[in-house]
């Protein structure tokens, strides 16, 4: 069975993790948001591509999910003390990558291209594709104004209220090289527990990308586990919109997209729901605490997937 | 009595770091190179401005002469594992300088702006200008082709025969806001021991900088020792240009510029011919190898130029 699994994030990283566990390099295909891609300090950063590639290559901070273990923060210090932002933490680790990352970009590289090569250094053999190579900023609409993505989580600790996103340049964008022949000889899409809204709505919005999702199977694995986000404001994004925060908001969120969903043994109640519109579920425990909690969900996830499609 | 130093490189930074020691903010004014400045790894790095910078604020690597005491090289260690260019040393607190630097330039603030704002930072009262906020670079005529200026002097190792230089946008560069106004205001010019072909000849070849320094007394510290220079390529560039490298080689280097020359003990045969033009001489030990070479040899010059000038 050949696996694209649509990802962004600290949640989407370690189902992915979890995943490469069981599934060899010919049958996963990892396609990543972008939209949280942006210029900082001289550095392009792309930090869900990071994320997932740094949690893949087993050199992810544990503690955080994001950046890289056995850090050091003395770039930033001096950034500091020259007045500079440091509200985005970057580690000096982490600035080697993004720093080898605009050298290439700046010569006119892709970065497709870039993550590949990036992922050999690393040595992850799984295919990680960024969903595009072009710049599709993701936009935060709130009550004070339109805000980039990063500024709102990050800056502003997603404390504005929500009022919409915006994939700026999303409808002009190309798929990456390889984005949509992986779906094209996939057998199945799982979307990973990322933000519906910020993480998996921007992969969604490149052309062409929904339409060869829809093709297939699809499971996706909430992300709201009991009313609550495990991570990040999925949950506050939902109630800021007006949408009461979920496992059924965010199955409705992809509406029939889906095939089957995967939801936490907490939401067991709202199963019901779900199965009389024709879509099979797997409640399970979903909280990815250990590394072993990644590989048993992840397992659990894939033998749903093989009896979905037998 | 008013000073403006002209400089680049270590050497320059030393002197300009015991002139320091006897002058006021009032009475000096440092006009730095910029045609060594590169765009390199995402960033803007002004390696002249920042040995001069880090030597005032004492946060010099006291060494190598260049870059920051306390330094670590772990952004450039992952740049290495991911295949890019390591030739140019950058550590983890230089780059943080680099980085606010970059982000400032991008957001349309200038070099001489910007400069202004981290001396403050490193408790550096003294006014450091770049002479010009334009991107001036050097280029380097060698016989395998013309070479930007740091992959010359850095990748290459100053190896390939100079045939001579350039110093592109140099005629439609403007000079930074303080430049011509220091010199107005100026007694005195000091040109450092700084190399004449590739720091001195940069700041001389903006509009006007010339110009407004011919109109004063000149004194020159010569660069090469004994036929040799201190570091750097200086001497290397006189052999390659046909011309013997030495404190006559220099001297002859500023022409009429000149009212008085420093040169050292080793040279003393030199001191005769240059006298015969009419030009006073300052015959002393010019190694700086201590803080108290810098402050002993940058008195002996103060004293040189005051009674020149009366």
């Amino acid at each position: 069975m050949r696996l694209v699994a649509l990802a962004g994030g600290v949640g989407g990283a370690k189902l992915i993790d979890g995943l490469a566990a069981h599934l060899s390099p010919e049958e996963l295909t990892i396609i990543v948001n972008t939209g949280d891609d942006f210029n900082h300090l001289g550095l392009r950063i792309c930090p869900d591509l990071d994320t997932i590639c740094y949690t893949l290559g087993g050199i992810a901070n544990k503690e955080t999910g994001w950046g890289r273990q056995d850090e050091s923060w003395r770039a930033l210090e001096i950034v500091s003390e020259l007045g500079g932002p440091n509200w985005f933490r970057l580690g000096d680790r982490d600035i080697g990558t993004h720093m080898e990352r605009t050298r290439r970009l700046t010569l006119g590289d892709s970065l497709s291209n870039i993550t590949s090569d990036f992922c050999k250094a690393w040595g992850i053999w799984f295919t990680v594709l960024p969903v595009t190579d072009d710049d599709v900023p993701t936009w935060v609409y709130t009550e004070t104004g339109e805000i980039p993505f990063q500024e709102y989580f990050v800056y502003h600790r997603c404390e504005p209220r929500v009022t919409g996103f915006r994939f700026e340049n999303a409808e002009s964008a190309h798929p990456a090289p390889g984005v949509l022949e992986s779906l094209q000889e996939a057998d199945m899409v799982i979307i990973c527990p990322s933000n519906p809204w910020v993480s998996i709505d921007p992969i969604l919005a490149i052309p062409g990308v929904r339409q060869y999702v829809d093709s297939l199977p699809v499971v996706a694995v909430s992300p709201i586990i009991g009313g609550k986000a495990v991570k990040g404001p999925a949950a506050k994004m939902y109630t800021e919109l007006g949408i009461e925060p979920s496992s059924l908001s965010v199955y409705n969120h992809y509406g029939n997209l889906l095939d089957g969903f995967v939801l936490d043994n907490i939401d067991i109640v709202q199963v019901e729901h779900i199965q009389t519109q024709g879509i099979k579920t797997l409640v399970t425990n979903t909280l990815m605490k250990t590394p072993d909690d990644r590989r048993r969900l992840a397992k659990e996830v894939l033998d749903f997937c093989v009896n979905l499609i037998n």
